[in-house]
């Protein structure tokens, strides 16, 4: 079948069999199909749909456009995690570590982020001496050692995705949810792992602004998973507002310090744990995600986590020293609290523009060549739910200078809506998805 | 508006501003859009639809991409006609004459051809001499003595047009009557004629298989001529077997001159005559469409049509002695009669088949550097409703050798379908579309 052929096929809402649609993304990958075909096959695929069976053959086919990390050298057993992306989502520097703690091998690669905030390895580079390049035989004798290690995805895994997701970006194909599954689960395959834990998040912060949006993705992702070979599952978090307190790039790490060290109970804490302990069940290093749970917290509390956690800085080269003394990290010249200015309960929170913020004072990238200011952010201090008086400080901007400082206040400020009635918090978790992780 | 957010409208099945696509348009055809971005936004298209004013406006910003032909420096009335395409279409060899004939100006920039036979410009190079590129003062002088020119379009009119035509074709999004529409209204108004008529073609040797999706094309033609600013009708004519007999490049000249002489009456000669009638009327030169009909039939019956024909062929430096003696032109080594076999009315012709048998003995082109045998072809020598005996010749083929001739033999025989019944032939003209052609 022709190229034209299948984009045709697509546009008339047929079925392409598996084997024409993994000869249209291999050809593509080796420049034989070209963009403006792809562009027209994502359209098409956005206003017709994709079945199940193409979203499979379609991850396939993108996970076999490149190489793949073999982890069979590890001795397992090999769990990897992925986000779907929010504000205020540091989740990878607490949860590998504890992972790593009940047992688990953790290779994450992870990216350099366009937006809000940097990737987890911009979150990393703010740790002074922090290498995230390693080789295959570093990073194999690095896992075995501590049980995780976090390290920049290189170009030979998937190269379809790393193409067909910039070309989505300007052809407005992004909003599909097996194209996004595909992308997601095509990168997690080619990562290796044995058990695959998603967290897609739900939200004012979040791609997929509400609960239902967010499941179908979720069980897409699983089935694809599965279908794949791995023990998957997925949860549906909340992203109604920032994770964790602190949006930033040192800021973040200094929370995931702080939550490791014990210091710092809440929505973000609670969700590392869960997320560590769903892990451990489907890893089988727990009978139930309620067991790994609850193994998960007593590694955090007798500071297992923490040990690990320096013990991953250390090997890749960073200052370990900041575990104990966080002022090592950098920080910004100027430091402003943001003051509710009057009564209310915190009710709704444009998690988006808090993100925007962020961005705005230094935290993100608006284009690939933009340098990040590792020391900006913003701290929101208030969660849904949560009372203030007119004089409370409901956060707290990490800036360049005062006027960058003034004006993320008042973009913060603009993204709380206040109400004057009880307002009850959001869950943190809205669904499990996936058998595996069925309670018993 | 970005390209990017000009796609997602259409994608969404929003109404997008004529400004904003005016300047996607322009934009592409400066190279600031790219290829896989109007890809994208060609698809949602086809898909979405495009409305009447989306219509117009890309009509206008295609023409508006490059130049337009000026013909204010003729004294007109000028005419320009359009034939969507069909087998055996050799119309404006006769058409532009006879309009001449009748005081009309026919300035009629043509193509090479992809298909079965080549494009009008390839059937004139049958012509030994005969020069197909002129200089705009070339070809003002000779419109002003004779009446008519026909000659390559430049690259200058319509480059937008030319390089969407292009990626449609690769990202199967040709079928989309908008799209047609404005690819066929834009080169037209870029022809600079003051009135337009368009031939339809509907059937099975043409790009719309019914009359009705022919009349919306045809009514979307006229829309988009009129809001151009020019008189602007169509007919919709029957494709549903060959127009005129032969189907090749220099038997299609042949029998376009038979015709100018008044020997061969028939399908192909009645359509000449009602287009160049139609012509007549929108040019202001007839009353109504009759009254220029019984004109091109007079001027067909007294040789004035003829004796255009020859100025014409002197006048582009081609061996006017043709018309006298067409057996100057390019001929083939074999002919061969093709024998009905048995006794039975004509019933159908898949005409596409025909066309594509005339391209097998070489008489068109599959990609663009393949070169054209001007003297090879077939003749259809029976008519839907015709009924033949055994011995019946009913094709002949002009050929290389006598094995390509015996195949397209069996070709056309394949692509005609006998009855026992009576069998009624199709209308030479389904329709008459616009309100300038109404019949009084």
């Amino acid at each position: 079948m022709r190229a034209v052929d299948v984009i045709a096929r697509k546009r008339d809402g047929g079925a392409i069999a598996d084997g024409d649609l993994r000869t249209f993304v291999l050809g593509y990958a080796r420049d034989e199909v070209a963009d403006y075909q792809m562009a027209a096959f994502l359209m098409a695929g956005v206003l017709r749909g994709f079945t199940r069976g193409e979203a499979v053959a379609l991850t396939g086919a993108m996970l076999d456009s490149g190489e793949r990390l073999d982890l069979a050298r590890l001795s397992g057993p090999t769990v990897d995690k992925h986000s779907t992306g929010g504000v205020g989502d540091g989740t990878t520097l607490v949860v590998a570590p504890l992972a790593a703690a009940l047992g688990m091998q953790v290779v994450k690669l992870s990216g350099r982020g366009l937006g809000h905030t940097g990737g987890t390895l911009d979150k990393l580079d703010a740790i002074p001496g922090m290498r995230t390049e390693l080789s295959g035989e570093e990073l194999v004798a690095q896992v075995e050692a501590i049980g995780l290690a976090v390290c920049a995805q290189t170009a030979d895994l998937v190269p379809a995705d790393k193409a067909m997701y910039a070309l989505r970006d300007v052809t407005a194909t992004v909003q599909d949810v097996a194209l996004i599954a595909a992308s997601v689960m095509s990168k997690k395959l080619a990562g290796g792992a044995q058990a695959i834990l998603l967290d897609v998040k739900a939200g004012s912060g979040a791609f997929m602004k509400d609960v239902e949006s967010a499941r179908e993705l979720a069980e897409l992702c699983v089935e694809l998973g599965e279908a794949g070979g791995r023990a998957t599952g997925a949860l549906i978090t909340d992203m109604s507002q920032p994770l964790a307190q602190a949006v930033g790039n040192a800021s973040e790490v200094r929370e995931a310090i702080a939550v490791l060290r014990g210091e710092q109970p809440g929505r973000f804490c609670e969700l590392c744990v869960a997320l560590a302990g769903h892990m451990a069940a489907l890893a089988g290093l727990a009978d139930d995600p309620e067991a790994g749970t609850a193994r998960a917290r007593a590694a955090l509390a007798d500071g297992d986590g923490l040990e690990r956690f320096r013990a991953f800085v250390a090997a890749q080269g960073g200052d370990a020293a900041i575990v104990d003394d966080p002022d090592r990290l950098p920080g910004a010249p100027v430091s402003r609290d943001v003051v509710a200015g009057h009564a209310g309960a915190l009710a709704q929170v444009d998690a988006e523009a808090i993100g925007r913020a962020a961005a705005a004072v230094g935290a993100g990238r608006q284009r690939k060549e933009d340098e990040i200011d590792l020391g900006v952010g913003v701290d929101v201090l208030v969660s849904i739910g949560d009372r203030v008086e007119p004089d409370g400080v409901v956060a707290r901007v990490h800036a360049r200078d005062d006027e960058a400082a003034a004006q993320a206040g008042e973009a913060v400020l603009a993204a709380l809506s206040w109400s004057d009635a009880l307002v009850e918090p959001p869950p943190l978790v809205h669904a499990v998805v996936g058998d595996r992780l069925a309670q018993t």
